[in-house]
């Protein structure tokens, strides 16, 4: 426990739960960093697609851009509501269960759990990735570097929300204040150079014009851009993490971070614009980001450039950390319904919900394994799960408001219809431009995970419906039962054993397995030691059978008699006595046999509820162990009447020690 | 157990031991494979010591071969002698320990089951490393085949003894017939053409001579030839494996064993003097094998070349098995004696020792794995642990007829005491010639074994003084236990727990955690529903004991609270009714906690004697099995007492088969 205190910090109280919340500020870098870190990569998948055009490209940058600002727009007042209407939290899961109904929400939850999977990989690798174009000579070591990350992220938020939060601001500012004097920097030369400054550095040269503009390619160019937008979710999911007043505070975190991240875009679109920035072929030698060319061309590659650099590295590193605050509470709201195992719901010692995290954890890293750390083929499916949890969170919401039909609600239809219709338009383009590029892969996966789903909510519901009495609580008077002991040879364990007999029951049965190890004289010391010890003790008198094992097993002939028992007895309770030596190394264990715990185990599987298992144990101690109890039996003794009474006493105060 | 059936063949009753015992024919290949698989690299041993003396080291391999089959031949007195003795089958380890003392037979034991080991991994390399020269193309392959060989030789020993030994008869005979053939061919050529033949095909030249013949060199040889000794153990082990009367055939084998062994041995000298043939470096380009280059120029390299050769690796690779059929017999013995660990003891489905097989089965897999296939290394290691254990044996004799004084003991001891003498000369000769070749690994190994051994006794010795009773059994009337029940809430499962409670004692206590997303009512149901159902069926009634868990722990509270009842009633036991829902199927048991689980084993270990733990279980069936059973109920009872009956008592019957 002292180890575990001092990994995670010592565990904390439930009611200590408040202390633990995080005001909009933090609340910026615990849910914000994910919907940042898409600035550095939205600006870039969007124009990597208009490479074909060469020059002429450029001019649609701040169209596209501005077409998704105005979609993200309509997203954040779309959730601004739902943090209202759900105080307690709510993302697309909740808002589409309560109003479109169980299995909108069900898709819903799983479009979100494989986006959130996914930003972890997708997140980790891109910031490897930075760090490896930096330093090549880290290139062969890409998934180790991408599994540490990943370890690191999982060890931060197992140690709780407000230290994560703290954790993530320097460099979340960082970013903000690195790309924003960026922006303003750009701005200022291109008003006093008339809109046409001049390159701190030029970027690189534009490639011969293959294609002229389609709908096609714009629409591509569009879907591409969107995944800017994922990681907007993440607010709202999170209400409860936030000091009180919750909706106060998270609809100031959302506006910032979705403010900060218009912002951001917008600008970046319009330096591209003015500078004439041309995306790079990805992989090809000549390859540089787009947030390079850009910084390159407002400042020239000065110290200033390094550090942005190394902020955007930082930022797309930890956007992961977006995922670890979210999806353990995405799962344990599913949790909560019955659509995940019972155990999402449960908090840990720093009052995070450990399961999530450890599961998302497991999962990123295995597809950070299996694509050996290079996951770009990966972001297209997250902005399928992104934008399918957007249109059915806004569905619901439009929903949400016709059922309530306060004043004001026509306002809120409209607003959150034009949402769902932007976001809803806006998948089906993502869906069908990129389909062939992996998206695919969701069409399987959203399914599978959703009829698994389903499955585990249906076997809970089976659970409760056989758990569940029918009517009100019955007792009846008990019932004599069988106690049955399976015994090896007579020691102070089956004496024992056969004592605990005694208390239960006056309808013993001893049964013997007759073993060619065995010691043979069972049923001698069955005659002259047990029997007269039980008519001495006036009890009644136990069956002894004995059972034969031609093929050497213990287990089996004990299993057969007793359900045979439970068979001839189809009313009584059958406890069954299970003497165990209990070994106070757990290596020691591997000395005896495991016919106890394989007895025990097939009774409890195979048997029926009317068959009852009883542990009967006893403990093996070492030698220096019980020199040492009886030193401190002795101090104590000594204490409080003397040596003298106590050599008397000794004996009979360690078998009660022992016993 | 079909699959198994199929595999290892079905289940043998323990009456059925004395057909699987095998005669002195097929007891000489289960015995003696390792035996005669030493006159391969005996002699090769041997003469590579003498390459630095060129032709001249030629006329020394007859003088040595006879010294060590004079050796060989007192070996076999005092094997026979042994067997005699001992006709339960007693090697080393039991003729040293009844004679010499506990603590010499531990070194006997140590010491064969290093060379059982060794002899495994060695004979499975030497065999391989024959295929791999004869097909350089399996050469990166080389530990695989060492472990399919292993795999292959643990499977033919798991299904039972004399399977083994008539599958390993044919190669046994082609060897010795094969060399018996050429040995005598070559003895009639040598004859035929006055002791100087002209070789069919001429042998490779010897290198010039370097040094002349030393009595260091030549005890190095003799110490090297001295591996062709090993195996001869195995008969004096395996006495019981022999059909009645088992001392005659076990002599009988012994018998056959050694005398071909000798003679191949002397032959094989005779023909490398006769035809002068030195042994070639091992590794070097040029190597070829002592055994190869004297069938060559006996008969040249037809057909007959190689058969024999083809017998020469079948019979490397399988002498491991003498090891599969003596290593378990030898840890039963030890485990008997408290040794080893029980479990060695145990005879499994074929009447094999299947634990003794499978861990040295493991000990050869990690030695081949460790040594990548290649161990000629361990040669020198096997011979000693051999000679060390021959030594003992013999030492062990000489007392044994001491003690006995009868007639003819005289000789014995003479006999027994000659041989002694001779192989514990051997043993120093070996240690001292081989010790920077690796013997010293010995003097580390024997020790920590012997240690580990000793300790695995004194702790049985332990357990056996704390489980043995002091005097006769003793009873006592029955007290009133304590019954403890965990509840979390109010269904069919703790309805349950409480009768069998009720059925324990009068004096319960129901503990109930408090837990955040527990439900909130257990003390309403408890006092509006469990109370009434209490008083109803006139019981006394039980303790509600509310713990409070502030850290959302759900067993350390009900622990705390069971170790302070167990302080404040010293003299009572106390059953904890551990409530466990058991699912039909394994996976689903992640959607539940496993809090009773964790309970159980907690209280199990860390509980005092006094404390036992009662498994309650709840069956939870799957739909179709519920559908399934009720139609079969529904087949039988239509059956005794017509369906018109049934309908009436199916609700009572149901609940039956469930409850």
């Amino acid at each position: 426990m002292k180890c575990l205190d001092l990994l995670l910090g010592r565990s904390l109280a439930s009611s200590e739960d408040k202390k633990e919340r995080v005001g909009a500020v933090p609340g910026v870098s615990v849910f914000g960093l994910d919907a940042f870190s898409s600035a550095a990569y939205g600006p870039e998948a969007a124009l990597t697609v208009l490479i074909p055009l060469g020059v002429a490209g450029v001019s649609f940058a701040l169209p596209i851009t501005i077409g998704i600002s105005v979609i993200l727009f309509l997203v954040y007042l779309s959730y601004r509501q739902t943090i209202a209407a759900y105080p307690n939290g709510a993302g697309s899961y909740t808002v589409a269960k309560e109003n479109l109904g169980d299995k909108a929400g069900l898709l819903a939850a799983v479009a979100l759990m494989i986006d959130y999977t996914l930003n972890v990989a997708v997140g980790i690798s891109a910031g490897v990735n930075q760090i490896v174009s930096a330093a090549p000579a880290l290139q062969p070591h890409t998934l180790l570097l991408c599994l540490a990350i990943l370890a690191a992220l999982a060890y931060v938020n197992l140690r709780g929300l407000r230290e994560t939060g703290l954790a993530f601001l320097p460099p979340t500012y960082l970013f903000v204040g690195c790309l924003g004097v960026l922006i303003a920097l750009g701005i200022f030369r291109a008003i006093t150079a008339a809109g046409h400054p001049q390159p701190a550095m030029a970027p690189a040269a534009s490639p011969a014009v293959h294609e002229q503009i389609s709908l096609w390619l714009f629409l591509k160019a569009f879907a591409a851009g969107c995944t800017a937008m994922t990681g907007v979710e993440a607010v709202s999911n999170g209400v409860q993490a936030f000091k009180e007043p919750p909706v106060a505070f998270a609809r100031k975190a959302l506006t910032m971070i979705v403010s900060v991240l218009i912002l951001l875009l917008l600008g970046v679109a319009f330096l591209v614009q003015t500078y004439k920035i041309t995306a790079t072929e990805p992989g090809s030698p000549q390859y540089q980001s787009i947030l390079s060319m850009v910084t390159q061309a407002v400042v020239g590659r000065g110290i200033f450039y390094y550090i942005t650099m190394g902020a955007v590295l930082l930022v797309l590193c930890l956007s992961a950390n977006t995922s670890f605050a979210d999806f353990p509470r995405v799962c344990r709201t599913i949790a909560q319904d019955g659509y995940l195992p019972y155990s999402f719901m449960v908090r840990g010692r720093r009052l995070v919900f450990t399961e999530g995290i450890l599961v998302l954890t497991a999962l990123a890293g295995v597809l950070l394994i299996c694509f050996n750390g290079v996951t770009d083929k990966l972001i297209p499916l997250f902005a399928v799960g992104a934008f399918l949890a957007f249109t059915l969170s806004q569905a619901g919401m439009v929903m949400h408001w016709r059922k309530k039909r306060k004043s004001g609600a026509v306002g809120s239809v409209a607003m959150n219809g034009i949402g769902g219709a932007a976001t809803g338009i806006t998948f089906l383009i993502v869906i069908v431009t990129k389909f062939t590029d992996g998206a695919w892969i969701v069409f399987l996966v959203i399914p599978a995970l959703y009829l698994f789903m389903l499955r585990i909510h249906r076997h809970y519901k089976m659970v409760g419906d056989q758990l569940a009495l029918s009517g009100s609580v019955e007792l009846t008077p008990p019932r004599q039962m069988i106690a049955v002991v399976p015994l090896v040879s007579m020691g102070s364990l089956a004496q024992r054993a056969l004592q605990i007999a005694f208390g239960l029951s006056g309808d013993i049965k001893v049964v013997h397995v007759e073993q060619e190890n065995s010691p043979p004289d069972f049923q001698n010391q069955w005659a002259h030691d047990v029997l007269p010890a039980v008519s001495r003790a006036h009890l009644a008198e136990p069956q002894l059978v004995t059972l034969a094992s031609p093929y050497r097993q213990v287990v089996t002939p004990i299993l057969s008699y007793i359900w045979r028992l439970e068979k001839e007895n189809p009313d009584q309770t059958i406890a069954v006595l299970i003497p165990q030596l209990i070994e106070s190394r757990w290596y020691y264990s591997f000395l005896h046999n495991r016919h106890a715990t394989i007895l025990r185990t097939l009774l409890l599987m195979k048997g029926l509820n009317r068959i009852v298992v009883v542990n009967v144990p006893w403990h093996i101690q070492e030698r220096e162990k019980i020199a040492q109890q009886a030193h401190e039996l002795w101090k104590r003794r000594s204490k409080i009447e003397g040596p003298a009474q106590f050599i008397r006493r000794e004996p009979a105060e360690r078998k009660d020690e022992r016993a």
